[in-house]
């Protein structure tokens, strides 16, 4: 088993390396975005290291922070992108995850406010977890005059293009009461699009209601440990026997080191070897959980170390 | 003239005190909400007190975080509730300020993308400085595909109830440019509606687009320093003979704070007695400026004073 010894080792690997790391584990928890895929297009050899690693004995997980899909759908896109047996029970996404944290751990009696896209809405439906009606404002409903539905007990934010004014106006009036949780998916600021533009993220749309609510969200996503409880309570995981792997220090990376999981950093997306080297040499103690116990350039490079 | 002697005191003061105070001072900067009035109710007495400091050679001025009016509309406001001496020149508020630090003082060469409503459009209009046009995007128009305007350097936020996900999104992507400024005309995180109901301030939004943008806004309004800047270069005001009057501590107090000004908070608003006694016997050295010099239970206790 891979030992930890002091400081997280920020350790490029390849080869029998890999093996052996791989050898010592019984769960792999892979992010999705930059480390399976980036987008529409799948990372070479990302399909056949699922199916090698499950032929292996080994257990398979995705967790992420993205939660506009619902699972039915991610595994539509893992079958569109070449991966042939991915099952809807091995995907984890934060959108999921809220649903199960506020029918499972909140157990709420009572409505939830979606500031979301579909995909929040659809595991909500799904969790039989009743959520306020999505309608139209009229044109004489205003921020002074909106109804306000008498019986909700949970505001959960997700990223959201239909993002407005009234459903932050709504949001905040809902918080006023204490007994109403606050709930955030991921607390991801922006996401990279095409051509360079950038898009808000959870994180941003949480902010303003933090803000204008003076409270605090619980966060379901990575870093947040919640996500492997997630998984855990379905699959009676070993953390000693787990290892997670992304592509962002600050979210994955953190999320394997506060679950006791060993880390690994694959260089296809967000992060580079450069910011982890620079979090493992500085003096900040509490850089020390965004550097990965290891780092490989893409998970492809698993290939040539499972068929050997 | 009332010197400051170690800390500041909170003392609760009436009549005679009041006189001798407003006696020391040439310049009284009023906030407007909570001080002078509430919503579209006059605090009693609050003309008549205007009227008489005017009368005995003192300049009054009036200094709001609000950003919805331009200056001309809160003349009529001033009119409409019995004011009959107040002119446009004393009205600073936070639309107006961000407009003259935009053209005065960040001498920006380029157009500006407002999020605010018509007092922020109005008051950068007459300042001259160029704004992006607020047309409604068609319905193929996306996060993906939006023009960006070429000569954008700065965007402006402010309190705006037809704010959307497509307007963060582009403001976004005018920030990536590091040479876009970022401004926020008040920190205002929300503001108390009729029945209990709160809306969402300008600070929510900004905070939103901070975290979107991973930048931080220079915020033009209370507690900042610049608005009493502002004033300062118009009529050449010595902080010494100037005296701020305001119902928040966190903003208005702090502000004359952070200006150097004596500070006075009025009753007929947000903060209470007890929250700034609590500020003054609390160890916490930086919570010392959101205490009061003064505090009195309303201007309108002025009058008394100032007809002796």
């Amino acid at each position: 088993m891979a030992g930890k010894v002091g400081t997280r080792g920020c350790k490029k690997i390849r080869g029998a390396q890999i093996r052996d790391i791989l050898d010592s584990k019984h769960n792999v928890l892979f992010d999705c975005d930059g480390v399976i895929w980036n987008g529409e297009t799948v990372v070479a050899g990302a399909p056949e290291v699922v199916t090698l690693l499950k032929q292996q004995g080994k257990r398979v997980f995705f967790v992420t922070n993205n939660c506009t899909r619902p699972r039915e759908n991610y595994v539509q896109k893992f079958s569109r992108l070449g991966f042939t047996d991915v099952v809807e029970e091995e995907i984890f996404s934060s959108a999921y995850c809220s649903a199960a944290y506020l029918r499972d751990v909140a157990k709420v009696q009572g409505k939830v406010f979606v500031i979301g896209c579909h995909g929040v809405q659809k595991e909500l439906q799904d969790a039989g977890v009743p959520i306020v009606e999505d309608v139209s404002d009229g044109p004489d409903v205003s921020i002074y005059n909106f109804p306000l539905e008498p019986d909700v007990k949970a505001v959960l934010v997700g990223y959201d293009e239909r993002f407005t004014f009234m459903k932050l106006a709504k949001a905040c009036c809902y918080l006023k009461n204490s007994d109403c949780l606050f709930l955030a998916t991921d607390p991801d600021p922006w996401h990279p699009l095409r051509g360079g533009r950038i898009t808000p993220g959870s994180g941003s749309l949480t902010a303003a209601l933090e803000t204008a609510s003076s409270r605090k969200a619980t966060v379901i996503g990575k870093p947040s440990r919640f996500m492997f409880e997630c998984i855990a309570s379905q699959f009676d995981l070993d953390p000693a026997r787990s290892l997670m792997i992304g592509d962002r220090l600050e979210t994955d990376i953190l999320f394997g080191a506060n679950c006791g999981l060993d880390t690994m950093l694959t260089l296809t997306g967000v992060s580079t070897m450069e910011e982890a080297q620079q979090y493992r040499d500085s003096d900040a103690s509490e850089k020390k959980d965004f550097v990965p116990d290891y780092v490989v350039e893409t998970i492809g490079d698993f290939l040539q170390a499972l068929e050997d």
